[in-house]
């Protein structure tokens, strides 16, 4: 082969490489799909369920009440997902991926329902925003998760 | 040169094009100082100067109140930035940015000063979140900003 060839496929190679990184097919939409999953598995399993798609570093902002920081934390306070008349919904509305598809968001809304004082059953709605991050060994945990009022 | 040396060459150039979208040193500092920019312009201009930190197709995600799609529209609900006698002052507390870094998010607490019915000065504290996207000018711009009380 030609010096002039080998250039060539010099090049050509380092753009692979580079492009390897940049490709990301319809990351969004998959991120959105997983949402729902998320979602499946709380209804399904309860608070282990919702914990099974958190990084073990992942931050919580619940609306009222301070950060937690860490997956043990968390996992303290989602104890009423166990509960039998509480159910959450999620729905995602939007989102975003990184280029290289190493790191996403979804926004959406939510719908708590769950028995008031009077044992009446109710919902409260919300929005929530979550952010996705692909781990070391490839599945996509949520490494913080934020909710608040109004739709 | 050898064909060995030039398939060692068409290797070491793939993987530098892959290293060359991988990198983002110390991106998450990066952010939280542009956070602090953040603020700062919007304590300098009001709502104009919070407005130059957000992307166009920015969603505002304000508790209690509905989703806001596009800068146009969050713009309508930021005048309060203008009133001298409102200051919001928000501190970076953590974030992630993506390996190729073109994604990335911070998250912290904030503190809204302002003057009460009674025209007394007070406080109120929250939390929030911004996710960021690197625009395809270069510059970083807020594309989801999330806010919720307790901190």
């Amino acid at each position: 082969m030609t010096t002039k060839l080998w250039l060539v496929l010099v090049l050509a190679a380092f753009l692979l490489g580079a492009l390897a990184n940049s490709q990301s097919p319809d990351g969004t939409s998959a991120l959105m799909k997983l949402e729902r999953e998320f979602m499946q598995a709380a209804a399904d399993h309860g608070s282990q369920g919702y914990l099974s798609y958190l990084a073990d570093d992942a931050v919580e902002l619940p609306n009222g009440h301070a950060v937690l920081t860490g997956k043990a934390e968390i996992g303290k306070t989602m104890g009423f997902l166990d509960n039998p008349d509480n159910h959450l919904f999620w729905t995602p509305a939007g989102g975003g991926i990184s280029s290289c598809g190493d790191l996403g968001y979804t926004y959406g809304s939510y719908e708590f329902r769950s028995r008031d004082r009077d044992g009446k059953l109710g919902s409260t709605y919300g929005k929530y925003a979550t952010i996705w991050r692909k781990q070391k060994e490839g599945s996509w945990k949520a490494v913080l998760d934020m909710g608040n009022a109004g739709q």
